[in-house]
């Protein structure tokens, strides 16, 4: 599973003042810190108003490329930022994202062919956030078709099925696993991301809530996971899934692990 | 789901020593810790030759119930020892347990109906150890003609996918979670049970390993599972992926275990 580091996001306070006042240390201890804990994306996110986003984007990307070898995760709403981070990234970055909206689809997808190494999608669109599972299908199906026609092959398009705080929708865990589970059936090849901690939001220890989450949607076919590679329940309960999935080979990875001392003691 | 604290097993070394020497203080206090821990049954097995295996089993019995409510899951092979102990049992008790093996279903069967509160029922029989999946459904097949055929409800039969450990059975827990889905299916009101710990046999910090199990079986529709109640890594998972299943209406028992401090930090 790719783990996009989530922890360069401008909307956050300390990470926008960081963007606001070019202090580039910061910016990259964070960079740096997450590659070394595993992740296979840095997501950077300005967080700043639409006329200065691409100038800020365009400095976070080479601010964070001169420190770090990972790929990027270009987390922008705005073609001009976008395409102007574009023109910067020394290896394909993923787009995070575009949606069911006709402004993203029609402002983003364009820039995703040839250039980048996918794009994240989320299940919303102009209606607005989707109810439930029908809903979420509805809009994949057009997304789909949209980014089909615009040439990104389904291996590139990594749907989020936009799971919902457990803490004020019970089954919002649920239907994000039914839609992935639908999804996948009907377009093999079509790739999956979750914005991991969403799931918990306004609930006490996040870590575990979100542990959990992760561990189902691994078993429906999770392809990335845009989280937090800090913290390391989260990164130990990941490395222990993938041994219970069969998916690490004489366990090699978890042991690994284990010798370098990165294994929680989940108490 | 219903867990069955693990730890009076008389194969354990200090167990089994505590039994032969009648220490009911050693045995009470694990009894007592399991059952503020959480555990809905107390396992208890002598582990003891089969020749005082009644006796023993009875003071088993008699010891535990001297100090808690909780109801006893009686844990032999042996009819006789099995026959002592449900005379002595103040609440109906589970039997583990039951399984293809005719010796078993002759001697076993016929002490479950009316008497207990069900039976585990292991996938394997007179022919060894089960190989993959079509293994275990037929042996589930011919098990559930007989408990059928005894009287037994389907409700109060927990069946026992038999787990193997992944570290040398790389799809071993799939195994499992594909057999109960398939019986699950076939038989709606069949119950499912695990031996949790037998997943992680030979891995490190195997709690992480039992964590992740358990959140996949419990979305299979785990019912119950033999377990260690003091585990505290086990335990915060489990109230977690009660949550994410969305099982704990308004996160109640989840928010009370933090505010009880229960939950443990994953870190």
């Amino acid at each position: 599973m790719l783990i996009i580091g989530e922890k360069i996001n401008g909307t956050l306070k300390k990470v926008g003042q960081a963007v606001l006042n070019r202090d580039a240390a910061f910016i990259q201890d964070l960079a740096r810190r997450q590659a070394e804990a595993g992740a296979d994306y840095i997501d950077v996110n300005a967080g700043t108003p639409a006329t200065r986003e691409p100038e800020d984007l365009v400095w976070l990307v080479e601010t964070v490329q001169a420190v770090v070898d990972v790929p990027l995760c270009l987390d922008s709403a705005n073609p001009e930022a976008l395409k102007a981070a574009l023109e910067r990234t020394t290896r394909p970055p993923l787009i995070n994202s575009i949606s069911g909206e006709e402004s993203r689809l029609t402002g983003i997808l364009p820039l995703i062919p040839g250039r980048t190494a996918g794009v994240i999608a989320m299940l919303l669109d102009d209606s607005g956030m989707p109810k439930g599972v029908e809903d979420r299908l509805r809009v994949a199906h057009k997304i789909i078709e949209r980014t089909r026609a615009a040439g990104v092959p389904d291996e590139q398009v990594y749907v989020d099925p936009l799971v919902m705080a457990v803490a004020t929708q019970q089954n919002g865990a649920l239907v994000a696993l039914e839609t992935m589970r639908t999804l996948r059936a009907q377009y093999p090849k079509i790739r999956f991301s979750v914005g991991l901690s969403n799931v918990s939001f306004g609930l006490p220890v996040r870590s575990l809530i979100n542990q959990a989450f992760l561990t189902l949607a691994l078993y429906e076919g999770l392809d990335a996971a845009i989280m937090d590679p800090l913290d390391r329940g989260v990164m130990s309960m990941l490395l222990a899934t993938e041994v219970v999935l069969g998916r690490d080979r004489f366990c090699r990875r978890y042991t690994g692990a284990y010798r370098a001392g990165k294994l929680c003691k989940a108490q």
